[in-house]
């Protein structure tokens, strides 16, 4: 018997479920696949030999599409990182014990290093019939190899949608104001730069972005704003929540350093966004508001990009394929052609190369004043967001799979 | 001549331009109006003489649709209240230099209070061939009158949604874990509690919800979340912004009251939401994140309720033909009609009867213990957001008009 497994780790997405439903549906197609096999929340459902049967969870075609449009990991998740040869070789034993041939492992960095260990491991003491693959995942979009990460362009999409729509609100005042807008991305600032697609349709976007790659100057931060509003009344500001000052101290913190509450126990509870608004409204007297996207931002499946979708599922389609191909230790890809227009081929890429490494925003993609987004970075994110994937609704609501594990209302 | 002048007032919501479509859809197809005016920023517009006309500025019916799919104000709004016959003579003699023989005011209480004032004053001083209508607009949902009001059910979609995309990201983990959720609505309760609409399609929805009638009691909140990660692992929570304790005080004030930063100013920044997750987690030692939907909530034009901007659209006609009719001093309203199903009429209600009223979400709504919502408030809201508006979108973005009064691009 030769058994599929998939698995999904890391921070929720609105894309990670298509993927998910990508593999299932290519295993579940391919006739040398006898049991399509999910760990629930990854390595710990592993470890506990905690295994859902996809042949007899899904019930039709049509809830394999219904997965594709549910946001977060259905499998559930973990942040477990493993480490040495000793916790491959139990991962790899029950791999043998449940005849698990294939392992897709979705995720982001750590969990390419798990497909890499695990790889070396498998090759290392000459163990056959197991190949171990990756597909790619983060709203982080910092993952070496591919071009672009499946989550991340439904998160630029919501992230340009929502500025537009807050755009439109504080445009309808005539008092002067500013919005500060916290956006995710503690190491990398890529979901910060897509702030500057809410410039489409007419929209003018964020006046000021400040992604996290570059040290974030508090007194040139009040500057910019202060000349911002002289020209405009009604100014938007995207920054990283990574956001930090020239000795790599978040800003959070350095603003806040010195508060204490009523009980002297540190006040430290407002992230960046709030420090700043703070600031703009006690130095420059103008009315301000910070907007934290928070969760709100990874998982808005409701407006996710029909390319992110459409991708994320076929890198899943190709993960299960490379699996089949015995490609151990390879993670799938996308590789952007050059030139003109919105080329792309589907391809695999050594997680050797993944582990460890960090796709931060390139500087000619962040402008000479650190304070705003080059048009190579636009044209770079512009396609990434195109087409909308607003997935199934009912009684006014969107239909999820709420418990893939234990049960839940089929779509039919 | 006769002229009809429309204006928008108070806060943005995604249904109030779906108003001012229908207003101006009727104006423009009848034959006793002779030029169909908006006022820029509202009342500040009509005193700067600062008017719009639709018949240049409106290119298609296409266009008409757009603005009903544009969220926020497209004429601006300012929150200038008038008071007395002093100001009302001013206005007046506006209208009768413009020759505006229809005024249509959408908004809120104190808009209502306007149309009031201005009506009154027509009556008493014998002025004859202006009348003054309304069109109600809050997402509060606090209007008498009305069964409820545009915007409101947007933002309860939006509310949802959210909610049920953040109960997928939460339940992924295995770490027992709460979000506080902060809803907008400082003296009504009605948004937070349309966070019980979250429990549709299989969601289990927020355990616990406390809108802002009752008092709150930070020692019961800590009892109630601890009583509910017992059973759950993943436990939402609803608040309304506006919640306050048995003495009155805003909880995040009552709560950051002692709070002082390095420099000695007051601390207070935060909101009631992210004071509680600070109490959780260091009262009951529970990973804990707060949200505060903000603005989001009430511009989310990409997530609007179908229900809504037909109704909002509606009423917008209403008022125009309530104006035609001569129904001076009264806004258009829905009423519901008892019996099961979702039936309606749409009719007027005097705003004497509106205007510093407050329709608080009633007790019953509430249940006993004061933290979740009942099933007959569900009832009440759930027809109320069926039906997707997702209104138009070019190159992956939502198409708005983004300057109505100094022109925008058309959507043919």
């Amino acid at each position: 018997m030769k058994n599929l497994l998939v698995a999904q780790s890391g921070g929720p997405t609105s894309a990670i479920n298509a993927t998910l439903a990508g593999v299932i549906q290519a295993s579940m197609a391919s006739s040398q696949i006898d049991r399509t096999l999910g760990a629930v929340n990854a390595i710990e459902g592993i470890h506990g030999e905690n295994f859902i049967d996809f042949d007899k969870t899904i019930k039709n075609a049509m809830d394999i599409e219904l997965l594709a449009h549910t946001p977060s990991s259905a499998l559930g998740t973990c942040r477990i990182k493993i480490k040495g040869e000793e916790e491959c070789k139990k991962l790899i034993d029950i791999f043998k014990k449940h005849e698990i041939a294939y392992f897709v492992y979705i995720g982001g960095n750590d969990s390419m290093d798990t497909v890499y260990q695990l790889s070396e491991y498998c090759k290392k003491y000459n163990i056959e019939g197991i190949t171990v693959v990756g597909a790619p995942k983060t709203i982080d979009n910092d993952l070496t190899g591919t071009d672009h990460c499946p989550g991340f362009a439904s998160a630029a999409k919501y992230i340009a949608t929502t500025l537009q729509e807050i755009e439109r609100d504080v445009r309808a005042y005539t008092l002067p104001s500013v919005v500060i807008v916290e956006i995710m991305g503690r190491d990398a600032g890529w979901l910060t730069a897509s702030a500057v697609l809410a410039k489409g349709n007419g929209s003018r976007g964020p006046k000021l972005i400040y992604p996290c790659e570059l040290p974030f100057s508090v007194d040139n931060f009040l500057k910019d704003v202060k000349s911002a509003v002289e020209t405009d009344n009604a100014v938007i500001v995207a920054i990283s929540e990574g956001i930090k000052d020239d000795k790599g101290v978040y800003i959070s913190e350095s603003v806040q350093s010195g508060q204490v509450d009523a009980f002297g126990h540190s006040a430290n509870i407002s992230g960046a966004g709030q420090v700043l608004a703070a600031l703009v409204k006690e130095k420059l007297g103008i009315k301000v508001r910070s907007i934290e996207l928070s969760l709100l931002q990874r998982c808005a499946a409701h407006i996710a990009s029909k390319v992110d979708i459409v991708e994320s599922r076929n890198l899943g389609i190709c993960a299960a394929l490379n699996a089949l191909a015995g490609k151990t230790g390879m993670m799938s890809a996308i590789f952007r052609k050059p030139g003109n227009g919105y080329a792309t081929e589907f391809g695999v890429f050594p997680t050797s190369d993944v582990v460890n490494k960090v796709k931060s925003l390139p500087r000619e993609y962040i402008n000479s004043a650190g304070n705003n987004i080059t048009k190579e970075c636009y044209d770079y994110l512009k396609p990434l967001i195109y087409g909308e994937e607003t997935g199934f609704f009912n009684e006014g609501l969107p239909v999820h799979i709420t418990d893939l594990v234990n049960g839940y209302e089929s779509l039919l």
